[in-house]
């Protein structure tokens, strides 16, 4: 689905010049009423009420967190909105503004950095945010730049709360981008509903909220590694934490690709991110909000080990 | 000035790790009052009052914003939150967080990365303003994203309130980087002055707000150029803008770096940005602050002249 282009069909970024392409990428975001100042002056002006402000802020670097032959602009764009609209709610709060910086080639195709755009406001819209600011410029390879706002009326629910006898909890899908980037990986490009999850994530947006309402002790998004996710609860809350395997319904799909790649199921779901499902921990069972799967148990001590050992597949992914 | 560091002198970004990095960067980051979570969690937290957030949003590139063989990575810093802090100081609000993204080669000396950190940590202390949070990846050169986040309390200062009969005014240095630049380029490092203003710009960070409270009708940094910005005001407010180059003193180091490169000093003036200083219009003369210089007047119409004629030279600069 193309927006009409200004621009033909062949034009690169040096053709559309830094003003043409700020023009014509504007025109793809449209304004939330919080919003007093859109992209244009040398800031954007945001209505808030009293409260918290919550911001992150996340780099995807071309051939490191995406590639352009595994996936369309549009998938990037809306796995870039994605990855940072969840960092919001895995402080239960809700995103409300975002700001995208694009640096990429001169010879980047216009038509790449508009579908990159919409897929980007397409996400945005999911949870009621404006993109209300945002910078190009040119380099050697694309790098993507978001940084999310939002709002927090109560207090956020960080990651050092967790205590002895919590259990912990996971809501959403974990494990399918796992399972669809290693299919990609290998030059596959089925089962197709893996390769799709890793392409466009669908993240609870939702359940922070519900969890922090709920009570969570503890809360996070499953970005690098569920292991490596929880092994941040664990040491910034000084608990150890133990993962359930057996609490995890293994889908259909991964069983699939484990069986095609000779490798045990499991490992994306452990080891897997992209998927930006959310972990938490709450005092007891009871207190598990629907929607959420009980996978493992705080207890005192320090790390993280797959029912009460310590696991020897890969946990998460490193940045360097 | 060196803090005691954790790594050998030689070590790089992937001999410190992903974490190992993010832990020492965090450490030269002190967090102000306002900041309720800072580095460490999925989001940074800040209290806000009711009002307004303001919120912009900067990439800077090596080799095409930066050359680490021109600048320190200390002065790459200072210049890199300068030319965000200068956003929220051209809506006349208050800078208070800023997020810092880095992609980087895992070559890059840990040493640069804590340098430039530094630097932009100095440069953020000079309006109190808190790096609240980050990213760091890999790439195939540096690439730093800033994001600012800012309070303004009255109604801000846009780039489209200027009406026939204004007066065109400026605070700050203007051409001191653009002669810089001019002379790291030919391969000198003198006049020094104009080679350190490149280095560490040193905008008016208190300008904005004065301008605000004088009634400034419209308000912009000149980053790119003054002829540039000049025409920004000029599309934005519907008017025509005449600068007048008699109106500039002409310091003795422009002076110079003119007759050494064959060059008419003004063009510093007129096309050089990266100075940050501050360009705005108020009703008249005695609504121009102390410390602001009237450099021109605006009228019915549309586009900037100077002196009453169209200008030959190169107005600024384009990203693509």
């Amino acid at each position: 689905m193309s927006a009409p282009a200004p621009f033909p069909s062949d034009a690169t970024l040096a053709d559309a010049g830094e003003f043409g392409l700020i023009s014509a990428l504007v025109d793809l975001f449209p304004q939330g009423e919080h919003v007093l100042v859109g992209p244009g002056d040398d800031a954007a002006v945001l209505r808030v009420r009293t409260g918290h402000v919550v911001v992150s802020t996340d780099l995807m670097v071309e051939g490191r967190h995406f590639r352009r032959e595994w996936a369309s602009a549009e998938d990037v764009g809306h796995r870039a909105a994605a990855q940072n609209l969840s960092d919001i709610n895995a402080m239960g709060g809700r995103a409300t503004s975002l700001t995208v910086g694009l640096a990429a080639p001169a010879d980047l195709p216009v038509q790449w950095a508009l579908d990159f755009a919409r897929g980007f406001a397409d996400e945005c819209a999911l949870v009621g945010a404006s993109v209300v600011g945002g910078d190009v410029t040119r380099a050697d390879q694309v790098v993507i730049a978001v940084t999310v706002l939002g709002a927090c009326t109560e207090s956020p629910v960080l990651r050092s709360g967790a205590r002895p006898g919590d259990v912990l909890a996971i809501c959403g899908r974990q494990g399918w981008a796992a399972g669809g980037l290693a299919v990609l990986g290998r030059g596959f490009r089925s089962p197709r509903v893996l390769v799709e999850a890793y392409r466009r994530p669908e993240p609870p947006y939702d359940a922070g909220k519900v969890a922090a309402e709920a009570g969570a002790t503890a809360l996070i998004d499953v970005s690098d590694g569920l292991l490596a996710e929880a092994g941040h609860i664990a040491d910034d809350s000084g608990v150890a934490i133990d993962v359930h395997a057996s609490a995890f319904d293994i889908p259909d799909p991964l069983h699939a690709v484990g069986a095609a790649l000779g490798a045990d199921p499991i490992q994306f779901i452990l080891g897997g991110g992209d998927d930006h499902a959310l972990l938490a921990t709450f005092r007891d069972v009871a207190a598990v909000p629907e929607g959420w799967a009980v996978i493992g148990a705080v207890a005192e001590g320090a790390g993280v080990t797959v029912d009460g050992a310590p696991y020897e597949g890969a946990t998460g992914w490193t940045h360097f």
